[in-house]
């Protein structure tokens, strides 16, 4: 394959790249046994850690942020959990805090204003937020072989979908850019909304009250929801994305389920557990040994991470 | 403009079909003042009298022979309401039962079974129920000038989506048929689902709970959620789309709004309230000749309502 034809470059000659390449031939050619027409060509991808690093997971990194900002304006923060684990950086803290704690830290941070001042906060954090490793920002800490292969599926005539348990307007502000993923592509866990009329101008404004937390088995419950379709083909890399696989897998004809292992510390990460306990690689992964799912073993598969690491001083 | 040439046929040359005309032309003539890029050029339609007639509503149509056919493994039905008032056609004690009695209806009919299972049901259900007055299946019954506008949008690069209060699934069987609108851009009513593997095969089992009702101020809600972009133009025919049309209306840049008022008793029917009070065209209708939105008047606008009507015995 030489380099001009190659859709796949930060791939290595491997056959996780093989398989890749196969099953989109396989679904786009007419007339073969494994056809698929454009309309069934629905691709479904986690974010965090399947699309770009999840150390720290990004979301987790902007609540930090508007905490800091916004305890000038909420000085009993400093005593309260999980405000104060957060403003002392106490990692142990903010774990024991658990899915309520982040509830609480999510209502502070992601409510109470509308939802176009919230796209325009995320906007400006992306722009000036930096990674505390790699000090670049986070909109750079995008899998480049992902980026090419969301291209090669859409070249393809897929449709590509991010489906994940970050927040649906917290990845809407950035999705198009980084990943070419329109808005009405993004599925994601959601808040609930109130519609207002102020001086006669519609707002909607962002309750302190969760709609839908998309992990799990609310993957495939949000991809019905959503699309109406099921899709042939999911990439994940946590058991939070173990039944969005399954429900992929099941259907009639060619398929492809991929899950990312991080074993690469060196140019990312290597770990299977987040270190707050949010997501871990282990049931979902058993799975794929089983039914010969795709694996990305990082450090192997993959030639290049980051779009422009091999440019960094 | 000659036949060959027109877009819009079924509407006659009258100011509603020339303000959309212009409102395409100018939003898509590229160095124009009102130029708006193909990715923002969304439109939203209601269903259920705005793209087809909802004398009755087709879901309702739907509710009632599936009690009838149920009956038989419910007894007990006879004499319990609502659902005595179906089978007895007792409209009075239908509307009676109010939106708690369509919720019993719904959970009766729409749910217990898998996502699967109720498509093949609501496809079996089309393919042989028959409109009482005009003897015709009901997706015989879409509003031919509506078909070419959605064809005529989709020609100029818009995408087309259904707003609905009507179930999801439901409209999401017929809707590509019938209007070209995939699965993934319909968007309307919903009960909540739960993820089963049965014998590992995985299934999204459907419950008799409401997810989200998906009408009034739910539209401009739910556009949010599953488009994450404000339309540029809005299609519905009754108060439940006051919130969506002032929603679009409210964003820059040139807009297109539009009411359908029912007016022609005899090639559809002239009404501005439903018989079963589930809708009606009264504040919407004020706002719109406040706010100069277009309002078809079906009878002098439309020279052909449904596309084969000409053709009837």
């Amino acid at each position: 394959m030489n380099a001009h034809q190659d859709p796949l470059p930060s791939w290595n000659e491997r056959p996780t790249k093989d398989a890749i390449i196969q099953f989109v031939r396989a679904v786009t050619t007419e007339g073969g046994a494994e056809y698929v027409p454009p309309a069934e060509r629905i691709a479904v991808f986690d974010n965090d850690g399947t699309l770009w690093s999840e150390m720290p997971i990004v979301q987790l990194a902007f609540v930090v942020d508007r905490v800091k900002e916004l305890v000038a304006e909420h000085p009993e923060w400093r005593t309260t959990q999980p405000f104060q684990a957060v403003l002392e950086d106490d990692q142990q803290a903010l774990a024991a805090a658990g899915l309520e704690g982040l509830a609480a830290l999510a209502a502070a941070t992601h409510t109470g204003m509308t939802s176009e001042e919230f796209d325009g906060i995320v906007r400006a954090w992306f722009a000036a937020a930096r990674h505390p490793r790699f000090d670049r920002r986070y909109t750079e800490l995008v899998f480049q072989p992902k980026v090419e292969l969301l291209a090669h599926l859409r070249a393809n005539g897929f449709k590509t979908y991010i489906v994940s348990g970050g927040g649906i307007e917290f990845m809407r502000a950035i999705a198009e850019e980084i990943y070419g993923i329109p808005p009405e592509q993004v599925i994601g866990s959601s808040g609930k909304t109130r519609y207002e009329l102020r001086d006669g101008v519609p707002v909607l404004v962002r309750l302190p009250e969760l709609d839908f937390y998309n992990d799990g088995d609310g993957k495939p419950r949000a991809i019905q929801k959503f699309i109406g379709r099921r899709p042939i083909a999911a990439f994940g890399n946590s058991d939070g994305d173990q039944q969005m696989l399954q429900w992929a897998a099941a259907g009639a004809g060619r398929r492809l389920m991929l899950l990312v292992d991080h074993t690469d510390a060196d140019r990312e990460y290597a770990y299977r557990i987040l270190p707050s306990g949010l997501g871990r690689l282990e049931t979902a992964l058993a799975e794929a040994q089983q039914r010969e799912w795709l694996v990305v073993d990082m450090k192997v598969d993959w030639n290049r991470i980051f779009p422009l690491q091999n440019t960094w001083s």
